[in-house]
């Protein structure tokens, strides 16, 4: 077995010409610059984000915005900086999701380090290792995972098990269906404190589930029995670190680490709670993956989560679990050999951060109408510095007399979601820190110059 | 925007060296070796099978079959061809799940054409297209979605949005989501006929929804009022062409068309529903991408289906679906060059297929013990030639005294999936008939000496 293996390996590579590559990547590129194009129209406004239903579905935006993106794509072509610009001041600059394509430059730079190739003949199975708790969790994935949460210190992973999941909102979902107590006729309460990420509500009643049933802020919850109470540590959406509120013995926690990463937020120590979820998405940027991983203490649970997945979607996808594995060993390696010239992601992402979060403070303050949180400054473990949380959503809330800062925003053509989606009032809107540098910099100018 | 995309391409065409290549194929292909190590344990029966809970769970079985891994691998590595059939006498065949790493084979010889190369830095949005109703599809997976159901006249595609998920189990369960009727007090009834695929009813109610409700065999389905039905054709298990039965009104009908493909029945006529299903892994054999997609003609319905995805897992693996795209051009591209000299996808699969039935029938007949169904020839459209389906699983029935088939088999170390799993007598079983060679060989003949 071991023989013909080798043979064929030695068949496939002596295929392989530099002529066959030179196709394969021309044609990845081809599809790069179409991928420009539309994301260029999707800067435009012409998608609404998910998860939050407007009054205006994505058709009829794209109808509306249509005179905008028409105008800017014609000036940003041909047009002198000030034509540019002033196209700019018409564009619709969509910060509702927070997609987080801030990160591609990064990993233009590091260039072929970070490619995967699959021939077509390889991980065709459903399984991934048979004999594993989890048995769609490709080894390697897992190896690197507990890799740079060991280089990066931010958890604990002795003693838990590794369940993979198709992004932390499956992995989420499979948490809630470990944890509800099979014997209760009821649904067991689920809560969070506002303000609370906008997606649980809506991802925990949309099938309407007899196993567990969204509860609200756990501030106000007093219902006796048990209940599952999440807790999001850096907050989405305000970037505070969280801990658990309701604190009664019935109580089964779940930790959304999704954000306790050092571009974010100082690490002072590894978490060690007894279930943890992450996700690639925010940590490298990577969200078209949708690949995120729970770490998990009690095996029962670990069982059961995999379980769902099993019924869910039948394991995850092999090809993104392997190309994740490959960009955080990349992240890893850079940790490791950083030599203080940028090379290192943390060190990249963290100065990039910081510069947005300053140029928004700085544009807040100007403007005079708005205000952003202030954070502590915390010592971190692995950047070796002292710096205050530089959240990858900015809260922002209208001072004055502005009661919904979403649709206050919306007329000044900056889309982001407003605070009745996490529980609070709506002169708070989430603004997402995470997009690419042009749509930033228009953003953080326009809001510099918005007065009452 | 795109001369600085121009640029940025040439600079990575030229730091991919041959030597890059190299040393990302070679280290793909360590893991290759690892990975055959790995399922050779599998294919020794250490491992159950999902959706169904046995007796024993996965780690009890893997201990309790210990001892004939052992002596198999023990025998297969240095002893002569008879004593290496006598260790295959103790290895437990697993034909429980349909696992079809038969494809295998055939992906090997395609060589370099099927292998994807994924710069990291490209495809990290959560969008794939924000204009297109179905924001996370592909565009070239769905060109080659399209592609693939004209060359081979299976599936209508015009007039049809497609919706892309993460196998076709999600596909299924964003069609009870989309079909459900949201003003109805109670659970609408989801009903198929008996025997029915055995994990229908365990997705429908695994989170206890108030949106719908198994209701079983479709045959006795008797209460009033809207219902869903679902129509799997060919069959799993039993492999015959399906019509809905209930037809009454108010019904909805799902079509799993999974194994309407050549290889496994004759392509009478462009497959024309409201929704139809459709999954890699029956298809190409690539279960390990978990992509599957449905073809939906109401813009309402297909809009529904998309909110649940994106409610559920956030969209799909993008890389999945670019290496599904290439897979599925593979396939096309070979179907409208083939040579009959068995360069075609179909041709291959369809005479493996043939050499496996025709061998199965040869040992059930030689046995005495058990029977499988006999299926009218047809003539079918793509293949152009006269033949009786082959289904991608045998349906087998014990005759005589055995009443339970599954626990018979199981005694001669042959694992499969019980009647009563789909509804029906357990007289009955359903045996993968997708397994490599090796492990397919062992069945046939184990079975042909199975005596009463």
């Amino acid at each position: 077995m071991l023989q013909f293996s080798l043979r064929e390996m030695a068949k496939f590579l002596s295929v392989f010409s530099v002529r066959n590559l030179l196709v394969l990547s021309l044609a990845l590129n081809v599809s790069l610059v179409l991928r420009v194009l539309v994301s260029h129209d999707s800067q435009n406004g012409s998608f609404n984000g998910f998860f939050i239903e407007k009054q205006n579905g994505p058709q009829e935006e794209a109808h509306a915005s249509k005179g905008a993106r028409l105008s800017s794509s014609v000036s940003s072509s041909s047009s002198s900086p000030l034509t540019t610009a002033q196209g700019d001041q018409d564009r619709v600059i969509n910060l509702d999701h927070g997609d987080p394509t801030m990160y591609e430059n990064y990993w233009q730079k590091k260039g072929d380090e970070t490619t995967i190739v699959i021939p077509g003949w390889q991980f065709m199975s459903y399984f991934s290792d048979p004999r594993s708790l989890c048995w769609f969790l490709e080894p390697e994935f897992a190896k690197q995972v507990v890799r740079l949460h060991k280089v990066v210190g931010n958890a604990v992973t002795e003693n838990r098990h590794i369940v993979v999941g198709t992004g932390s909102t499956q992995i989420f979902q499979a948490a809630l269906y470990a944890l509800s107590p099979r014997t209760e006729a009821e649904p067991i309460s689920v809560v969070s404190a506002a303000p609370y990420y906008s997606s649980y509500p809506l991802i925990t009643d949309c099938l309407k589930s007899g196993l567990y049933k969204w509860a609200g802020d756990a501030r106000s919850f007093s219902k006796n029995g048990p209940y599952i109470e999440l807790v999001t540590s850096p907050n989405n959406p305000d970037g505070f670190v969280r801990h658990s509120v309701v604190n009664r013995s019935e109580g089964i926690l779940i930790h959304d680490l999704a954000y306790y990463w050092p571009q974010y937020t100082p690490i002072s120590s590894p978490a060690n709670y007894d279930l943890m979820l992450f996700t690639v998405s925010k940590s490298t940027g990577h969200a078209g993956m949708r690949i995120g991983w729970a770490l998990v203490k009690d095996e029962d649970v670990a069982k059961r989560m995999t379980k769902y997945i099993e019924l869910n979607t039948i394991g995850v996808s092999k090809d993104s679990q392997l190309r994740a594995a490959t960009i955080l060993k990349v992240i890893s390696n850079s940790c490791e050999r950083s030599d203080g010239e940028g090379d290192s992601f943390f060190e990249f992402s963290y100065h990039l951060m910081a510069k947005r979060w300053k140029q928004l403070r700085e544009a807040v303050h100007q403007s005079g109408l708005f205000s952003v949180p202030d954070f502590p400054p915390q010592f971190c473990n692995f950047l070796n510095r002292v710096f205050e949380p530089q959240p990858a959503f900015a809260w922002v809330k209208c001072e004055g007399e502005i009661e919904d800062c979403e649709s206050f925003l919306r007329g000044k053509k900056i889309l982001t979601r407003g605070g009745k989606h996490f529980g609070v009032s709506p002169k708070y809107v989430r603004i997402s820190m995470l997009d690419r540098d042009k749509n930033y910099d228009t953003f953080v100018e326009r809001m510099s110059m918005i007065q009452s």
